[in-house]
């Protein structure tokens, strides 16, 4: 027996990052859930499916978690095949964990298929790798979405003690910048704003940590933003010959290529 | 024109994991060169190309980064579509920028191609999601190697202010319980090992911090070893119903199954 339900990652956008199995669980789906930041590209994947959008949109209230899990239970129990996708991985900041407990506690069947997260993709796409051996052999991920979820990580941090990631964080940069700052980290540490990761849009910002908060990022309307912060951002230079120093850079239409 | 090498990462193992991506480059590759992790199931995937494994082996000094660089050029200079595949992410401890940098200098084009990291994905098999709303709203990743390693970054993270995961950590894990229970995390804290995650012989280890060093592995030989430390931890009684507490439990075959 198959399982009714599929969580599953979209990674950062560009169909060919999906997993085989993301790929064959959308073609086999009946019904589609997904967020507002999946690509188009990906959700065409999903052959004849029923397709409904459950992220967040500008200006209307996003459906509340309980009515998500709700329409996940009622559809399985008519028997469909349902995938909920998610970008990124389902359980990076994608409650996807939320979603298997109330499978799980209504009985019903579900399998999770991780994607890539941006926490690792978004900087690798722009040239920055979150470990290198002499600069970073260790990395932190947060969310910037709110204060609560990453002081109590952060204020303490210390210094250069790793490569620090932070996913939806471009509201809350100069508060995260403060931050670190306070706690002994350098002003002039390298730090990058990548920009629409995997997208047609996609561009990075590069400067330091103090010149986060006043970034210009005229093309960042409506594009997800990841943090990088750490000395791999200067790795961007030579892995990825289209991003320039303290300013947003045209997009790159592939992910790193250097071209002698 | 097409790029020569492909830096691409082959994820937790099983081929379903793979990206579409990764799975083209394999098909159009000339020349793969492998670490030892990666799994036959993967390599069949190049098809007639040739196979040169660059990994350590038992009783075997392994070959040297910079002789691994020497081959890609070489390979590359003839003209040869090379994939050098990694277990896991190459930008996540696996010396990809390196490689990605030696490239670059010699002037040969390439790309890299992200794979899911065991840092999300052996957790995620095991039914732990990294994040999880109320329990754990950051991570962060080490390499338990060496000492130098993650000392900086464990020695003074705030008890319980994220999920803790420790990629090659099985070795050093007696030392990774004390420096965080020296900081003040409680030795009540739940902590797992997850072992050959994506593979046949896939099996989870759960108890707490404190147990960690005495924790008993008998099925552990020879398997990758992921810890991960955290409240996230208990989840994985409910979205993954095969993972027991306290002790080494059966492979399981299928990634994350709760069957109501």
């Amino acid at each position: 027996m198959s399982d009714l339900v599929s969580l599953v990652g979209a990674g950062p956008g560009d169909p060919e990052l999906l997993t085989v199995k993301a790929v064959r669980a959308l073609a086999e789906a009946d019904l589609v859930l997904y967020d507002a930041l999946v690509a188009p590209e990906i959700l065409a994947l999903a052959g004849t499916a029923q397709r409904f959008s459950v992220g967040k949109r500008c200006g209307r209230p996003a459906i509340r978690q309980e009515s998500i899990h709700a329409l996940l239970i009622r559809a399985a129990r008519r028997g469909k095949r349902v995938v909920r996708l998610k970008g990124g991985d389902p359980f990076v900041f994608g409650r996807g964990g939320e979603e298997a407990l109330a499978l799980a506690a209504a009985g019903i069947s579900f399998e999770v298929v991780p994607g890539l997260t941006n926490a690792v993709v978004a900087p690798a796409l722009a040239g920055i790798p979150v470990t290198h051996r002499g600069l970073a052999s260790a990395f932190v991920v947060v969310s910037g979405h709110d204060e609560a979820a990453f002081r109590p990580l952060l204020e303490g941090l210390a210094p250069a003690s790793a490569t620090v990631v932070v996913l939806m964080g471009l509201a809350s940069r100069a508060r995260l910048a403060e931050l670190l700052i306070g706690g002994g980290w350098s002003s002039a540490t390298p730090a990058a704003i990548v920009l629409g990761a995997g997208t047609a849009q996609a561009h990075t910002w590069q400067g330091t940590l103090a010149g986060l908060a006043s970034a210009e990022l005229a093309q960042a309307a409506g594009l997800p933003g990841t943090l990088v912060i750490g000395a791999v951002v200067t790795l961007a230079d030579v892995i990825s010959r289209r991003v320039a120093k303290g300013r947003a850079t045209d997009a790159f239409e592939e992910p790193i290529h250097a071209r002698g």
